[in-house]
């Protein structure tokens, strides 16, 4: 059973996952790409451990497909057993580990797909929360995506996962208490008064429809990160209409459609954060996904040490970039 | 000019330094080792910028020299200029950015080196923070080593840097404050608590001497972390007597050479936190090492979002490995 432990001085969850790997190895060039029976094709739906969503497609088969991951990282069973060991503390590593198939295609990527197709997957998205919430053990659910070797996909079919987690991470709590903050002092919310901002400034603009602003942070950890913000204050993922998910969908894929044209298909990471599964429906914190391209080594002794990065790339001058591709 | 941005939300901070490259690459292989001309050989002095700081050796010639980085992230001129703009927080990126050559000899680790070398290089980190405090412009100065490509090494010949920020880093100020919340509760310093009971219990201790403690901490985000605490509380780095420097040295040394025995000489980062310059010496914060293998690929999807770390290996497990290693 895997184990969270909090660090004492900072509240930093680690999961301890024995499981996963028990020598040391150091990290490896990029794998070769799997060939031959990928688990994520149609054909080898016996491969996975047992679906627990799919959307067909009209013509049959399936178009997303979600499946618990084979080498989780936090186990669906048993109790979580918080307790203390002196002055630290523990729980067991209780959690759902999931892998969203994006697409029966391999080699496609997600910019690829039709706006249609990626609605299918944030939709998919939404019913896992959905059914998952219910689980009382949970209090989050972290939806990312890995693409790429060199952030940290370990297979080239494309796909994106779910980790709920019986607490709530400190990434989030964080955004959460800095927004409640600016709240507290002005009535607004943060995310709200830089869409605002953005939207009137324009020079970190990457794309705009009438529900959703793509656009580059105005301190990003590594060049060319983006981030997609509802225009209308939401703070529930899972609270989202299918038709407000295919405003996000068009938005998600031109900015990844975009980074990968101007960047030479870089491997990179998505993230969305929501508010958590427990907490009222706020109105100082919106969800939102934060995309972020693995174009520098991007953790070394300096960023370890003070939380701070180095950018080498200009928001202002990343988004002009990115607002150049053609459709 | 670099320049430092602060996220509005989770006040996070960012170095936008143009200066170091323009266009994104994707991350490569470790590169060759640099041949020929190393700018950190003796002989090639003249290929570093003008030395701030050096030691002899009995015989002649330099043992450690200190020279400011070729490609600094902050830049040593100029005024703060901290401004808004519109919600936004932004100052010139003002600072220093030395490098420490630990050794003449190219090809020689830091755990390769004597217990005296390694007291040299430590008690050169004191001497700059000595000097460079005088500066008013700056508030922090983190002191780490990248060591291997894997952990952000750009030269092969042994060295650590340091860079004078003028904000105390988001990671040093969590320590602080998760310190101060834990001594207004107890009276006591939280990582004088964690010694005790790491020296009770003895399952996570890797190496001690009279004056210094080495352990895997209770949470790692990495496997084979260990931190290196000082048994008798001071929070300055700066305030500690070349003899106590030097009992350092030996734990710092021997915990090096024990991980590179037990892990096969991984890449590793180590960073030093101690009190920010113009705090009054705190009894509730410790300075302290952080050493970090770059065993595994640290920050993907999950970690990004959440914040939090997956460690295959087991604290007590690593400790144990490590207490093995015969000296």
């Amino acid at each position: 059973m895997p184990e969270l432990r909090r660090d004492p001085i900072v509240g930093r969850w680690v999961i301890i996952a024995t499981e996963r790997a028990h020598r040391p190895q150091q990290p490896k060039c990029p794998p070769e790409p799997s060939k031959g029976l990928c688990p994520f094709c149609p054909g080898n739906e016996d491969k996975t451990p047992r679906e627990v969503y799919s959307a067909g497609r009209p013509g049959g088969g399936w178009r997303v497909r979600v499946v618990p991951n084979r080498y989780p990282a936090l186990m669906i069973e048993g109790e979580l057993q918080r307790e203390a060991e002196g002055i630290y503390d523990r729980m067991n590593g209780v959690g759902a580990h999931e892998v969203i198939v994006e697409t029966p295609e391999h080699g496609r990527s997600l910019a690829e797909l039709t706006d249609e197709d990626v609605t299918e997957v944030l939709f998919a998205y939404k019913a896992r929360i959905l059914d998952l919430r219910n689980d009382q053990r949970f209090r989050y659910i972290l939806l990312f995506k890995n693409s790429g070797a060199a952030a940290g996909a370990s297979l080239d079919h494309s796909h994106s996962q779910l980790i709920a987690l019986p607490v709530t991470p400190r990434q989030v709590s964080e955004e959460i208490e800095g927004a409640r903050r600016h709240f507290e002092h002005r009535e607004r919310c943060i995310f709200c008064d830089i869409v605002g901002q953005e939207r009137k400034d324009r020079s970190r603009l990457v794309y705009e429809n009438d529900e959703f602003v793509a656009f580059a942070p105005w301190a990003p950890r590594s060049p060319f990160e983006t981030w997609i913000v509802p225009k209308r204050h939401e703070s529930n993922y899972e609270a989202e209409p299918k038709e407000r998910l295919a405003r996000c969908a068009q938005a998600l894929r031109t900015t990844l459609h975009r980074i990968g044209v101007a960047c030479g298909n870089p491997a990179y990471n998505f993230m969305v954060h929501s508010n958590p599964l427990r907490d009222p429906s706020s109105t100082s914190y919106p969800w939102h996904i934060e995309v972020m391209p693995a174009l520098v080594q991007s953790v070394a002794g300096f960023e370890w040490g003070s939380g701070f990065h180095i950018n080498p790339v200009p928001p202002e001058e990343a988004a002009e970039f990115l607002r150049r591709v053609s459709p």
